[in-house]
């Protein structure tokens, strides 16, 4: 891709989510009306939770790129750690950051840094929308509603704040939607998961993680229907240990979270699969074990890790 | 100090300039009316300049803390790097960031982090009170002019942006005072240094910095008579000679910066002492130099550093 210096390159975190689509699409849009010439791109496939909306919507997706050129100007939105970023962000001009996730950043300049303690990070630029006097029109706000209902699963995650539900009722009103009809629709064609390979599952959305060298990913798809899933265990389980070999990993986790019960099943596999024994208080059996009403990534599978990892 | 559990302590960082002391009282005040129990404190004794606003508004100053206790509830405002900040604050826990520098930080958890690339921190916290809604009284106008005009020495440091001389203008006008006339006597109420000895004044606003394991200082004074502090040379290179061995320094930089004319005189000692030679494009005369149009410590004197030290 051809640098083009003038322009603004707006992007959430690889293997993105409904809400890092959402939310460079929603930052770009306030960037242009605020006078400054930026573009929504992707660092990873669209699934189909996200491909849902824009079907939904009739509009076009953002391009996809590959990698970013020296220099460039970038916006990250849903991120901010390198390690899930553009592979040469080092190399690039972050001009703004716009998150709701731990920090691990250094800028050697003054930049725009907005984060706050929310579900989603579309309920920040909801905010900022509203700061700036910016229009949130019908498409808008049905799209920074997705990014909402898909990061706090209905508002039923841990995640999920009550600033995260006022502001949907609010978005919902504009989008003229009903929300559970709107959302349950969204988060039920995230699961449908009958065209993708166990490779392509695991990849869907998984985030690469590091602790005093470890590294370690954590995988999880939503479904209605985890014995489906677990019907092909056998091919997870090939695939996993193919990314762990290829990525040099301690540890791969991957979580199939049950939307309608609030439960997660687990595949642990590494040199340090066990850590999720003492993460989560579970007996692995055969490499996997149920984690009870833990379906968040970040609140609940991420801290347990990161305590016991080490 | 006892820790109060559930309030949250606000401050500044070490050596705190007018930024650093208006900007904790002000962040106090706006989480004081958003419902939370804050409260501003000090990491360091209040300068000449500072002393002025609050013998102004006739208020009180912020308690000083040696320390903080483990687990304590922080807020941080202009700073976020460990190095400038309370000494265990690792073991705090800060709940929000507000600030306008570099960034060097991390966080295993969600927190509020607002940081704009503009002048003072105060600019960022106006836009907070308006975000917000609450009122911005007299003296809360007068504490947030008294930053910009310091950070910007009165909009003429090139960290000046055109948003932190729009807000000065129209927190002037709620403060009822006339820029100028306030701006100048605040200033120059900074640079009496009659009652401070060379320890005091290198101390009076210095910052630890720190580069691939080089360790260097930048001090900073402003003054309107250039020759009446270079004629306590010796005493200056002494004190800064002591601070170098105590502090295991690679480097110290001591500007004094002539307010009037925009310009800065330096002593560098230390074994990466000529770093500045190159850095500034001048040749050091018995470790002293002027840097001519350079004022600005974050966004001239500190990038000349960082890229010509190691």
């Amino acid at each position: 891709m051809e640098k083009i210096v003038d322009e603004t390159l707006v992007f959430g975190h690889k293997n993105p989510d409904t809400d890092s689509i959402m939310s460079s699409m929603v930052m770009a849009n306030l960037e242009n009306q605020l006078g400054n010439n930026a573009r929504a791109v992707r660092l990873g496939n669209i699934n189909k939770e996200t491909e849902y909306v824009f079907n939904y919507l009739g509009i076009e997706k953002p391009e996809y790129i590959a990698d970013i050129e020296d220099g460039q100007n970038v916006i990250l939105v849903d991120h901010n750690e390198a390690t899930q970023s553009a592979d040469n962000l080092a190399n690039a001009k972050v001009e703004k950051v716009v998150d709701h996730h731990t920090m691990n950043f250094v800028a050697p300049y003054q930049l725009y840094y907005r984060a706050e303690p929310v579900g989603c990070t579309a309920t920040v630029l909801y905010k900022m929308y509203k700061e700036y006097d910016v229009e949130i029109t019908k498409n808008i706000a049905t799209m920074m509603l997705s990014a909402i209902v898909s990061d706090t699963l209905l508002f039923k995650s841990p995640t999920c704040t009550p600033e995260d539900k006022v502001i949907a009722e609010k978005l919902a009103k504009i989008a003229e939607v009903d929300i559970t009809t709107y959302g349950t629709a969204l988060l039920k064609a995230g699961t449908d998961l009958s065209e993708y390979t166990p490779e392509q599952i695991i990849n869907i959305d998984s985030k690469l993680f590091e602790k005093d060298g470890k590294r370690f990913k954590i995988a999880q798809v939503n479904t209605a229907d985890l014995d489906s899933i677990f019907k092909d265990k056998v091919y997870f389980e090939a695939a996993i240990n193919d990314e762990i070999k290829k990525n040099n990993l301690d540890l791969y986790m991957f979580a199939a979270t049950d939307i309608l019960n609030s439960n997660s099943k687990i595949i642990s596999l590494g040199n340090d699969s066990n850590v999720v024994e003492k993460a989560y208080g579970v007996t692995l059996d055969n490499n996997t074990a149920l984690l009870e009403n833990i379906v968040s990534r970040k609140k609940q599978m991420l801290p347990g890790i990161l305590e016991n990892l080490g």
